[in-house]
This record gives C-alpha cells, sequence and structure tokens, in this order.
C-alpha cells in the first residue's frame, strides 16, 4: 500500500507544494512547529534516511539545502534547522525548520494550525525563492 | 578565537571519540538526550550546516551515514535520528540519536550525565562498529 506521502508526490492527497524535481519533494507540514516548518522527501519510497544508498543520499542532502536555502529568504529566521525522526509515516523524509531559537525546533509543544490561505501563501513565497 | 569544537578536534579539550577521517570528528555529546547521543563535525570551522559548499555537505552526510551506522549497531535502538540546531556553538555540528520513541528526540527534557566510565565504554561500542 502506498504511504501518505507516496499519495502526497502521485496528488491523490493535496499539499502545499514548495519544490520537486525528478527525484525529490517539498512541501509544508500540515502540523508546523512555526510557520514555513516544510518537509522533504524523495520520491520513491523508503522508510529510513540511512538506508539510502550514498549517492541518492547526497543528492537529497543537496536538495535539501537549496530547498533550505529558499526557506530562509521566504521566513525571517536565524537560520534552519534539520530534524529526522521517522517513526510516524514509513517514509524517508527531512524537516526543515525556520529557527530563531532552539526551542523553535520542540517537537514537544503544540503544533500551530494555520489557515489554508496562510498555507498557501507561505508555500508560495519559499517556492518563489527557489533557485 | 578557535570554537570549542575545534578544541576538541586538536585534542586540548578531551572528548570521547567516537570515529575520525582527515575532515570529520565524531565524538559523544557530554549531555546526552538518551545513550549514544553523538556529535558530527567538520574539522573546518563554519558555523552553518547549509553554508557547506555542496561535495563538502555530501560528503559530511555520508561521513555521518557510517557513524550511525555503528550507532546503531552498538546501541539499542530502533533507528538514528538526526537534530541539527546549531545556535549554541558556532560549529557546524549534527546530532546522531538512537531513538526507540519520538520523545527519545526531545531536546526540552532533562540531559543525562553519565559516570565518564560509561562514556568511555559507550565511545567505545560505537567506535569497534565503525567500517
Amino acid at each position: 500500500m502506498p504511504t501518505i506521502f507516496s499519495r502526497i508526490v502521485a496528488g491523490e492527497i493535496p499539499s502545499y507544494k514548495v519544490a520537486e524535481n525528478d527525484r525529490y519533494y517539498a512541501f509544508l507540514d500540515i502540523n508546523p512547529v512555526v510557520k514555513g516548518h516544510t518537509l522533504v522527501i524523495p520520491k520513491h519510497e523508503g522508510d529510513y534516511l540511512f538506508d539510502m544508498e550514498d549517492e541518492d543520499l547526497a543528492s537529497f542532502t543537496l536538495f535539501a539545502k537549496k530547498v533550505a536555502k529558499a526557506i530562509e529568504k521566504a521566513i525571517p529566521c536565524k537560520r534552519v534547522g534539520i530534524a529526522v525522526m521517522g517513526l510516524e509515516v514509513p517514509h524517508t523524509h527531512i524537516h526543515l525548520i525556520p529557527i530563531n531559537k532552539e526551542s523553535d525546533m520542540y517537537f514537544s509543544k503544540e503544533k500551530l494550525s494555520l489557515a489554508p490561505e496562510e498555507m498557501k501563501r507561505i508555500a508560495d513565497a519559499i517556492s518563489a525563492k527557489m533557485e
């Protein structure tokens, strides 16, 4: 059965897309810890980052770097933090989180719930900064 | 002034070393969130992961993968999670954290303080699994 993320890539489940290329896809986390919280995933399935082949992991990291640079330009922040846990959805994903302080990365706190219009605006703002 | 991490690489400040090559260094976090919590750093200074050149970032990621695979073999866990925040020490570092549940990654909780003998034992156990 395809993962929820594969269904997002296939367009069967809508997402606030930030960027994509032939191998990878980036979209807003639907329950962000801060505004601009983005997920980056490979289009192929696989549930653990460190099981990716070296070439794929290196390419995936460089795609995440491009997305992070776009987030930095679109969202006021000191830098973009990274989290990879991957115990909830069995499809490799990197959390990219624009942070101003360490607690912006705390997954233990209550998540934000933003209006669809605002999610669309944030996704478009990041997307516009992709190089 | 060299960062505390550069002084660790230079051996001026002791660390529980897990692995190193000519460009990168891995050692136990002195205030781990769980046992086996490891930091991976480049030997050169630079304070932001996403400012690394593409080749360096890709190599650094693949070095972190090797360390993660060793942690998996040495520490009972479902997988190794990743966190990069970098607001405390101005020297790029990746946290590698052996996790069994998402809350094992919570930086908001109280950190562990382990005896030197136990830290040494953990570092040696991970180091022995490096390929």
